[in-house]
Parts: structure tokens; C-alpha cells; sequence
């Protein structure tokens, strides 16, 4: 499978959704994500990757998904059937979406 | 230059820093943290790579991380240079940090 790659020269939208979670929650929020991800959201025009992320500590679960663009992740958002999935994440953790450009990459 | 890849294989322990700062100071507070990342952490042991984000809506900066390993990272935050660099990040903004893995790679 191709890796998603951070790039400052990719030509990608970049959606970062911070998710604030009970640990007790985390992993059913990571399951719900998935879910949604293969099932619906990733077929979606302009989906370029999602990447699921848990925090060691488990209170957070990071999103962080490539979009060919804002508009294609503005359509998705506003899909009653990709609503339907996020609600179901939405009564597990309280969520922050934002958009993201790459400012700077670095390399050892 | 190798661009960072995401992968559920790869052997890195993922920081997440999420930076809530004043849009007015968003610019600096990249500045800051590209500056810290090529001058001081960049060569610390256990570095693999840093991507610096900033919010389309001026809000946020993420710097998605990779080290070699949780004790690589935690002897960075703990290392009087790199502390004094981080410092002046929060001259700028709040931080929230948090060790991730990733649970799961989607494409398109």
C-alpha cells in the first residue's frame, strides 16, 4: 500500500480532527473512525487518505486525512450519510476539524 | 528529500503538538518552531523527521513528529537547549502535546 507522505509540494487539502476521548472510549472511537473511513467517507470525491491515529494516553484520537481539496471536504462534511457517521463518533469524543497547509518539512 | 510517510509498520513514535495560538502570531510561531526544529531538535538523537502545519483559519499549528523512540523524545523535552527553544514557543502560544501510534492507513 502507498504511504501517505506529508509534503509542502503535495497538492492536498490537509484535515487535522483532534478528538478528545474518555480512555475508556478510545479504542471504540478508533473502530467507529475506521468504519466510517472504509465504509463511506472514503469513497467520497476527493478522498485522498485517512490515517487513524491513538494517543499513548489514551485521551485523544487524531484524524489526519488528505483531501484533493477544501471544496471536495466541504461536500463531504455536508453529506447526510457522512454526517450520519460522524454523529456516531461525536457521541463518543467532542471533536476540533481544521484545515491545514504544510508550512515546512524536516529530515534527520 | 524523502517526504515523512504514515504507515501502521513504520518503527517511530508519532508526536502530535498542537499549538493554539492568536492568528496575528501564527506566522511567528512557525517561524519559531521551523527555526528550533533546524537549529537544535533537528539534531538531537532519535530525530527522524518534523512537519510544521499552520490552520487555514490562522488558529492552529500542528507539528506532526517522528522520533525512534518515546525515551528518544522524552530526552529532548528534557534537554535544557531544547527547552529554551520551546520556551519561546509558548511565549506565542498554548501546546498541547501527545505520544500517538497509528491504528490505521487509509488510501483512495
Amino acid at each position: 500500500m502507498t504511504p501517505t507522505t506529508i509534503s509542502t509540494d503535495a497538492d492536498v487539502a490537509t484535515l487535522i480532527n483532534v478528538f478528545t476521548v474518555a480512555p475508556e472510549k478510545q479504542q471504540a472511537l478508533v473502530k467507529v473512525l475506521t468504519t466510517a473511513t472504509e465504509e463511506v467517507i472514503g469513497h467520497r470525491p476527493g478522498y485522498v487518505s485517512a490515517n487513524i491515529h491513538a494517543s499513548t494516553d489514551g485521551t485523544r484520537v487524531v484524524n489526519y486525512a488528505q483531501w484533493t481539496s477544501a471544496e471536495a471536504l466541504q461536500a463531504m462534511f455536508a453529506d447526510p450519510e457522512c454526517q450520519e457517521h460522524m454523529s456516531a463518533a461525536l457521541a463518543l469524543a467532542e471533536c476540533e476539524p481544521h484545515l491545514y497547509t504544510v508550512e515546512s518539512v524536516h529530515h534527520a
